[in-house]
């Protein structure tokens, strides 16, 4: 067996994690911290784990080495303590926004501060791995995945890798998230009194998650925007993006694209029905999985596309992307321990 | 008092004109028709009525002459009826789609067949108050207006009044909608377990309401597209509009396009707040108002504008706009009998 | 006009207050008090007064005096502070638990606590109109009364009133509440992604209204319990009884008995229908409104009654009886300010 | 393998069944019935199954034989058609009500119709493992559980079996339950701008399922009563019990009798915390679970007790028991294919 710790575990992100950890046939949980939970079970913070592990939070402090560390703190800590970090591992796996970006000053410009370890960014491999896969294979060191900008840059995928996008056109990324997005501290809004029932959009420019679109997908930066709206829901993120295509592109060339993106990648999947009420990417259905259901609409008349991603924000959008990567560094089948299908109804 | 009938009032929009009629100052319920619930006490259908009006649903084929009356049957009746129905009253006021575009060819192509009352449509105004008032003044007969397209409509005002868009960059409306859009018989997705928690994108172009955003603002046909996301809420609909402004249009110029119209019309805001939860436009706070709450965030980097228009689908987007059109067709005040404040929580 | 003030207006009940006295026909709101919200405007709070009052939230140290003062803050505050409010008006009326029971010793025994102004207790009138209406009409102080007691209270008045219950069985009442409950400042488990989907029963016994249904409807104490349970709604609390009838007794003598205190009382209706969806009393079409909607099942095979009262608890179970109880008090028209009908669907 | 075929799979609990039964190691589905959808891919029905699976509905006329025939249709037909059924397969594990009750007379008096093949009704074994384990070991065919039978008799089972309840006090089991209940194709209340925000007390007396918890636990008929109360979610059920011990029962007594419960079933666990927000046992943490949380509160003074019982109604109340059953007969591991922790948040 393999020994991961887990830094930061009574975080939804860090839930999720140990909830997919503690039933990945090829590693085994040693130590999960928390400061604010330190000592309590870790199901009396996520009782869906009881009766399922004994393990308590325990201290950051006294973590031993093992051969996987995963990183689930709130942004900002990482960049820190990675020195410290990677001295009890050989293999990192972060979730936070700490390495996602590439290039120190293109970080400062999105996070308004200098990063502490810009020596460190070029070690990180970015961890979608629909995008980076073969890097992973041999990465000591993976990023997190911003989820609103997974649900992007999958959205943009097949159009992107086929080439049928014309940049010179606005590239608008309409975001709907659920409530977990917050982060289990929460925030003003989240009280459910003030938070149930809404259509709320709280960012219309400016949103951080867009660095990484602009990073990985090559999008010009004055052409792409991302607009947060929160919605009733608890975990989930659809991104609806708007686009032009190149002229004479067909509806034909996209289901192409599309075929051969989910192809190429086993937890992508098109969703595109004629009948029947799930015709579309709906991320309900994937609550607990680690899809990525994609659709699209093509204006032919005047080439506006409109390319759908839905995701579970946790998974897909990082705990489950994690382990997926995980998966990988270490040459494990790609979908151990993320073969959990979804409910419906949900 | 003036009499007034209601054609159609087992639905939703029905149901929430009675509501203001009942409470309405100037007028009196005369009858409410529904074929499918003929006897029955309208509380039973509309439970909020109980203990409040003792009125029964009537048979539409009894109908006795009113001063005012309404239409509120589902799309494409009207237009069969219209003649009969003029004989009954000197005033009529739609809700449905029947008599909203002012071109017979323009109606064929958006709804896929022959109006069957052309001649009728030049006789009514387009009911939206914020865009006619004037000539709702001396009108007798009174379109409706979809709530989609309200909620664009308003988004655009002032952006369009001001003279600050530029229309050679396509403008992008994504919608958001709960669930009393798709009227009181539903369809087959509205079974709660189904609809619940959904973020649904179900119509990525050609909704219908478009056409009401192409004649009443103004926009190249081929630069406008809505685009439909379904939501877990009940009432609300929450236009987010993206566009571009004209060279050099700044924050200010928004911020003096948006008062302006706010000042001019009664139930509109402006909300662009710099602390607190509510610091943009939601409709949840709106259900049972006639408000329509308008904010604004600019790019001036590259002039990418993204204005929100929330209203209640049933209130502004619908019967609110209707009995607001009866006052100025009668004379009255504009806001009697739509005074709700609307709640908070909620 | 008369001259109110509200001493804490930022929470949710405050907040309702002031929807209902701001177009109250015959009230003048002068202050509104806000220690934490102090100089901004009311509506930043509560968005849905927003261009319906330019009002400020004000000091409580700099109040001035007023005919009525609403006191709307959290429990165990005004007792400290009582000499000082009659100071300033000649009547008041609470909408906390400070004043609400009789006797100290009970007092002390459910909030484990002495009562700081004992000597007040018995000046207080129990402010819900439908057990003290006559009492009220020469009140100058009303308690306030406990959403929870309030809709247990109006479930068991007709049972009582008429003398059908058998005391010698258990009466087991049933709370189903909203989370708007929990108050504006919301608790650890309020957040959205915790509270949402919830059925949670917080509360199996000890609730604190208990002591107002063991006061108001002298029910045995050792055999009445509250049992709370948090549903995934806003506004509303639903309670239901669990009780025995007196031998002999039939389903006509209920229905004499239920409609006989909806005849009494204008914002009681018996909702008990053979068809429809609404055939039973519900909260959500009570949002923003004064009902309590009651409804009951009698077993005639063994005695076995269910009684049932919907509220809105931020109405009829707060501020909707404050205002109500304001109207008594001064002599006006009881439903005054309190006609809205509420909404359906929502 | 083990070749197993479900008719009736569109529903909800053939969906779920599915679900299970395609992860499951040791069975393989051959076929699955629906008129309704027929030849669809069930991914078109069940939209979490895409990717999963390319079977399509099959017409239940043309079923093959098979090792395992799983029964999910709607109440009312396995009764008919049980003796063509037994030709197809060895083993049968019916989902639905006609097999539930062991007494030809006790199921005429419950569900008002006399009993298609009361013959049959000796031949099936009660599908709750928690009572059944032994018998299941051997048992040919197994009968359905109702939901909020399972939730009240999980409930109930530390107190009868540890002989703590006094049984001459009543026994009001309170359940809130999700709209999953009502069935994919829903009823005359399930529209969504109807469904949603409810809290609505259906059923006061006589559910149907009350005829399971009297004779599985032998609670006396006049005794006992389910209400049901409808709230927003759309899985999970919870059973509130309010019943008496017997004199001199403790709450340490309590917890003996429900841990001995908890160990010794693997499915059932206690929940009864002191600090966290999970402190009691809560349907929505169990969506996707075989789980059966229980917990409880005993007022000492009174002998009042509360015991709480959350479940999902689509697994542990439906196919969850089911499979678990499947897994008994089959001589399995009785956990296999069940061990889907739930989601923390959702």
């Amino acid at each position: 067996m393999t020994s991961v710790s887990i830094i930061g575990g009574s975080g939804y992100g860090g839930g999720e994690l140990l909830r997919l950890l503690l039933s990945h046939p090829h590693g085994e949980v040693k130590q999960v911290t928390s400061r604010s939970h330190l000592g309590e079970y870790v199901y009396q913070v996520h009782p869906n784990l009881r009766k399922r592990t004994q393990l308590k939070f325990s201290d950051p402090v006294a973590l031993e080495p093992v051969d996987i560390l995963f990183l689930a703190q709130p942004h900002g800590q990482a960049q820190h303590h990675i020195d410290e970090h990677a001295k009890l591992a050989p293999k990192i796996i972060d979730l936070a926004a700490d390495f996602r970006l590439r290039d120190a000053g293109f970080y400062e410009q999105w996070y308004g501060e200098k990063h502490a370890a810009p020596e460190w960014l070029s070690k990180f491999v970015y961890g979608l791995p629909e995008l980076h896969r073969a890097e992973l294979a041999s990465a000591s060191y993976v990023s997190g995945v911003g989820c609103n900008a997974t649900a992007s840059n999958l959205a943009l995928l097949p159009l992107v890798k086929a080439g049928l996008l014309d940049f010179s056109s606005p590239v608008i990324i309409e975001i709907k998230v659920g409530s977990s997005e917050s982060g289990a501290e929460g925030n003003q809004g989240s009280h459910h009194a003030e938070r149930a029932n809404v259509i709320r959009t709280f960012s219309a420019f400016g949103h951080r998650h867009t660095a990484e679109v602009i990073q990985e997908m090559c999008v010009p930066a004055e052409r792409v925007s991302l607009t947060m709206t929160a919605v009733d829901l608890v975990r989930g993120v659809l991104a609806t993006v708007h686009a032009k295509v190149k002229q004479g592109v067909t509806t034909k060339d996209l289901w192409k694209a599309y075929r051969a993106v989910a192809s190429e990648n086993p937890f992508v999947r098109v969703v595109k029905e004629q009948r029947g009420i799930y015709r579309v990417p709906e991320p309900k259905i994937l609550a607990g999985t680690n899809y990525a259901d994609l659709g699209f609409e093509l204006d032919e008349s005047n080439g506006h596309v409109v390319s759908m991603c839905a995701i579970d924000n946790l998974m897909k959008g990082a705990a489950g992307s994690a382990v997926q990567c995980m998966n990988l560094v270490m040459g494990w089948e790609e979908t151990t321990g993320l073969e959990f299908m979804g409910l419906h109804p949900i």
